[in-house]
């Protein structure tokens, strides 16, 4: 019997994860300048944590959450976001008694039992970030910022961002009553999903792909701000263009969790086709609070990163993903043996790429080695050479060769 | 309510995920000189691939998965350690179709429900190694001493590299033989764990760490050993000792999963008292062709990141974990308040690691914060400066300031 991955989950093997390896040092590098921190929260929580604090009425919680009772009996769920988990060691280890703000980020697995589709998976992998402590408009912007920062920093073209506001409580109290009253006369037109969604969170409707176009003459929810959430979004928009980065207000933009205040926004770009939305997040006031901690603002987005690498290899982002070995070294005759092994290691440990046969294999068979592995150089190392202690050095690409003494093997390939 | 993080699990944060960082960075850079590269599996497999794959009598199997049922009832597992997923992945992969070797590490999560105590966690973290294809015993030393270098390299000292030969099926039946003879006199005397061992698997018996001192004059493995055992162990000594690495073999050293064949090996450490085991490994020719593969060899191992990183804190490494920022940007006053935003977003950039407040507080609780975060240089913006392009920079070590014009900013910061 072999054995099969689970459905819906990937491995990354050398050849792709040399991607994912350049988004991730990209993103943590665009952070360090942000001044943002790496944060690691378990890959597991207390289910509730995230009944809270993604909410009880969202689809991930009500129906694609993976959860577990572990051997002590408590209800565990395979964190399948990772904004709770980094609001809960927030409070938990009260980060917010620093006198500055706490800016975080983190990257990670996720888990949501999905349908399996297309650049969709149910575990999945996602770069965010947290700000909290801080209210000033100033902070949505440059959240906004960092995140499209990143998306050019690893390559993408054609990123584009969307913002909008969806308010504090009262604002959105006062949007929900115009929005149900445009929404009511049609209620029997909408499809399930989004006659449920009127009873329980009526703006989440406006979401819906599928009864999209029977939206164009909806309520705006700008139309609803009070004078304090119209200045905050006034304010943002002033940050952003001073920044010179370019957005388009949408004000059908909601997001699909419920926690949401103020700032919400999202990344598009081109290249995989329907599925345009790269990333998202929002201002999360209330959030810190709901979960247990203090009356605490936030802030954050995440990129979905399967997404992101799909873009980068639909837009054919050239990352050099099999970066090629200085050197490989050849071993003629037994008597070879334990110099190749000293040689070897001597060289790696001065940061030489370095390669040999372990397969007991011909001449011929290693230097077709060393072409697959794209070798600078092969060495070869025979009794003669042993004798003289030299070696005899070949440049691949040129086929020039050359007799270089043992000990200074490291130095002419360095040269090079 | 409170949420905290479950029982037997971490968050890093600020401060301490910087030696995490440290560490798989290091551990990275050596990994690409002996070109060994990175695989990245699911975090979650079907449960028999760990019943087959690390063994179904084995504690960890037997007690410790976190094994769940997903919502299509098939039964899944946390992965307890990450040999079985890998070796899973280079069968369904096909990529002993490759006519190099496959050397391949992974870094990430594991889990397993023990009882929490000092450096041991639920959720824990293993960096590990797996060369798959090759009997070479060239390639059990430089997995060896692949381990033994990301140590060093990492900063630990006094590491120790102890290996052993556990043989093959036949001299393993002969071996158990001779052990069980000398056991079963004292079988009453052992502990209920041994007992149970003794019928089970009685070579695990000299992994007990109650009765080790019961077990001084138990026969040793190597007298057991087959010719072709013995001269492949002498083989990997006689490479280890070609690359100058020091080491004991310790006769009783047999490991704790089942699968190992030939070259078994442990790293140990000084600095955290008794547990001064801090990785291993072994040779495993069956594990491929067990879990439904082709008859392919491995060798590999895996390092306890939670006991490194105790390690290196215990020896007192310095990291430099909180790393400085470059500039700490003040604004004075309204009119300056878009120009610290575009300048802030300029800088950073340009990859200077540039900060500002976003509290509303007042200058001296600025340069408080510009302290608290190691700023090399503050940069203040007032309505003066603003009027003529320029800022004053200060340097804060030295208290030294002067007026620099805003378009020479970045350029005034990298020289200084």
């Amino acid at each position: 019997m072999a054995f099969q991955k689970p459905t819906g989950t990937q491995d990354f093997l050398p050849g792709t994860v040399e991607i994912w390896q350049h988004v991730e040092n990209k993103a943590r590098e665009i952070c360090r300048n942000f001044n943002y921190k790496e944060i690691r929260t378990p890959i597991f929580e207390q289910t509730e944590l995230f009944e809270r604090g993604v909410g009880e009425t969202t689809d991930v919680v009500e129906k694609e959450m993976y959860t577990f009772v572990d051997k002590g009996k408590r209800s565990m769920t395979l964190r399948p976001e990772g904004t709770a988990g980094v609001v809960r060691s927030y409070v938990e280890n009260k980060l917010y008694g620093d006198p500055d703000l706490t800016k975080l980020f983190y990257m990670g697995p996720m888990f949501r039992y999905e349908r399996p589709q297309a650049g969709r998976y149910r575990q999945f992998h996602q770069f965010g970030v947290e700000a909290l402590g801080g209210t000033d408009p100033s902070l949505d912007a440059e959240i906004i910022a960092l995140g499209y920062e990143i998306m050019k920093g690893i390559g993408l073209s054609g990123v584009r961002v969307e913002i909008n506001s969806v308010g504090n409580a009262e604002s959105r109290a006062a949007y929900r009553e115009k929005l149900l009253q445009f929404l009511t006369p049609m209620k029997e037109t909408l499809c399930k999903d989004c006659q449920s969604r009127m009873e329980r969170n009526p703006l989440r409707v406006l979401d819906c792909k599928v009864d999209q176009e029977k939206f164009a003459d909806a309520p705006s929810i700008l139309d609803s701000l009070d004078e304090e959430c119209d200045t905050h979004f006034a304010k943002v928009r002033q940050h952003l263009d001073a920044m010179g980065i370019e957005y388009a207000v949408n004000t059908r933009l909601v997001r699909g969790l419920d926690y949401y205040t103020h700032t919400a926004f999202e990344y598009k770009a081109e290249g995989i086709g329907a599925i345009d939305t790269v990333g998202g997040g929002g201002r999360y006031n209330g959030l810190v609070s709901d979960i247990g901690g203090p009356d605490q603002p936030g802030i954050g987005f995440a990129l979905g990163l399967e997404r992101i690498v799909l873009l980068l290899e639909s837009q054919k982002v050239d990352l050099n993903a099999q970066a090629p070995i200085d050197l490989y070294l050849i071993g003629l005759g037994e008597a070879a043996e334990n110099m190749v092994t000293k040689l070897l290691y001597q060289l790696r440990k001065e940061g030489i790429v370095a390669e040999k046969d372990y397969q007991g294999r011909k001449m011929k068979a290693m230097m077709k080695s060393a072409d697959r592995m794209q070798a600078r150089f092969a060495a070869i190392l025979g009794d003669d050479e042993l004798e003289k202690g030299e070696v005899a050095l070949k440049e691949l690409a040129t086929g020039e060769q050359r007799l270089v003494p043992i000990t200074e093997l490291a130095q002419a390939i360095r040269q090079a």
